[in-house]
């Protein structure tokens, strides 16, 4: 069944959304950046989007507000990451789902600051909520708790930011230190010029705070606030030196649980699977009759996110 | 909503099935052995059919073939595979499927065998057909394909036989040769008294054969017999010190396109996500826009294995 998007976020993920739906059986009616939006009953044209945005700035004439009056079935939500309150993130969500709508969200504020209010909202819905992109990408975590049944994943365990990854991957590999490997992913474009969000834990902190809030399944709720958080900036180089004496290396993991979230770096055994190289991610499920699952991959990036949007999207048809 | 299931084959696997379908939510109304069955429309006990199979070889005073005459929702066919016309598992899909009940396999047969008569049965059916515990037990292998849709994905890759995965993990780490692993793996239960289903890459072909198929998606049709496969009686001892000595080791590496199936062994990194250890199992899916998404785990195992069933009965409600 084709299902008609309505995309709100105009960077990477939501560029490819638009780029890929065809693929997947979707359309996009309508598409929406920070300040316009630009709409089409019978499908938007990626091209004529992306080239209106590169040419003029804005990807169409309506207000960005404009996108929930059009006809769509799903709302998208790939706008950036807010705290607290998650907004203006929440507000997009609240709107579509009172209009009974589907939401898929790439944006993990609402999910990892407000999920209780999320799920209160989607039951008073018609629409309901899908997030497998909040963490990991393409990488299928949460589908996989689902098929488990979250009553029988006892901790989800691994490492989820990309770029604080490839940062101590490379002070291991080549013996430098963080500020120096920083400078390197920032010109490499792994790391933004306010490298804050991924090397003092935060990214990391909300997709675990997010696995906490799925494997808890409504009995409680974890918020940033909750997670004990400790980034990457203070492991020295000769930490580094000193592990890999010891067969060791240094990663930052973060561990969910039904009692809470933590992010902190640790030392793991070199060739373990947690000790994934450059920008791979890896979520080891606990489960309590199979073992140990392991899912890793690309945990970011626009058409490996969008592949996350999208399959959430099948899933609602 | 509770499911109601018939389960067919009373080992490890139907075994636990039986035992862990409560936690599910769902219950086992009707259980046969090879020469007997029990049904109880109130949900059966597992623990006095365990007890009665253990006291008299028997799980009941019916025959097999009662079950079928059972008020169910499910059949769970867990039979052990057999090759060419997949008999009689076949026959107890095909039976279920013109009764317009739902079928989940852990018998690889019907799947890997005659792909395409299963299909068409299922078409001409209200019932549906599930199968993830064929490839790779509770490993998400097949889900993640049907979530990035499986033309999305290009191939699969990996290791799915825990036993020959043993031997040469065994054989690289020890430096002992094929035999003498293979007495120790017998010992402990990791292989069987004729191991040849294993060793020579049968089991690993039909779960790549099974992959393949899912992936053509009814575009193509694979059996045992399309499969190229190699198995691992006559990798020496050597080949892995060589293959040591630059920093390498032998998997047996099974891979499934759309162009078909090849299982043998081959030379992989140390290190690298296929060299898995012990009788861990993994697939690697190259996919179109996510690039490689690598899943793992445990490959087989009573209970793994009927976590998977119990995930694909979930899927049926």
């Amino acid at each position: 069944m084709t299902l008609r998007l309505a995309v709100l976020g105009a960077g990477a993920v939501g560029g490819s959304v638009l780029d890929l739906a065809g693929e997947y059986g979707h359309e996009v009616v309508a598409f929406a950046d920070s300040s316009s939006s630009v709409s089409d009953p019978t499908g938007l044209d990626p091209q004529t989007v992306h080239d209106r945005k590169e040419r003029e700035g804005v990807v169409g004439d309506d207000d960005p507000e404009a996108l929930f009056d059009t006809d769509y079935d799903v709302l998208v939500e790939a706008t950036p990451t807010t705290l607290g309150d998650a907004e203006p993130g929440f507000s997009h969500v609240e709107r579509a789902l009172a209009d009974d709508r589907h939401v898929v969200l790439a944006n993990k504020g609402p999910v990892a600051e407000r999920y209780a209010d999320l799920r209160a909202l989607e039951a008073e819905s018609e629409g309901r909520v899908q997030f497998e992109a909040t963490v990991g990408g393409a990488i299928p975590v949460l589908s996989t708790i689902s098929d488990l049944g979250a009553d029988h994943v006892t901790a989800a365990r691994g490492v989820l930011n990309g770029t604080a990854n490839f940062i101590l991957s490379r002070m291991a590999a080549e013996g430098l230190d963080y500020e120096h490997v920083l400078a390197e992913a920032q010109d490499l474009g792994v790391a933004e010029a306010d490298p804050s969000f991924d090397v003092d834990g935060i990214d990391a902190a909300l997709k675990f705070v997010i696995l906490a809030n799925v494997l808890s399944d409504g009995e409680a709720e974890y918020r940033l606030n909750d997670a004990e958080v400790e980034g990457i900036r203070n492991v020295p180089g000769t930490a580094l030196d000193l592990a890999a004496e010891d067969g060791r290396t240094v990663r930052l993991i973060g561990e969910a649980t039904s009692d809470g979230v933590r992010v902190a770096p640790r030392l793991v055994p070199q060739g373990a699977a947690l000790a994934v190289t450059g920008t791979q991610n890896i979520v080891q499920l606990e489960t309590e009759h199979a073992g140990q699952l392991n899912v890793s991959g690309r945990g970011a990036g626009g058409p490996e996110t969008a592949t996350a949007v999208l399959s959430d999207v099948s899933r609602l048809e």
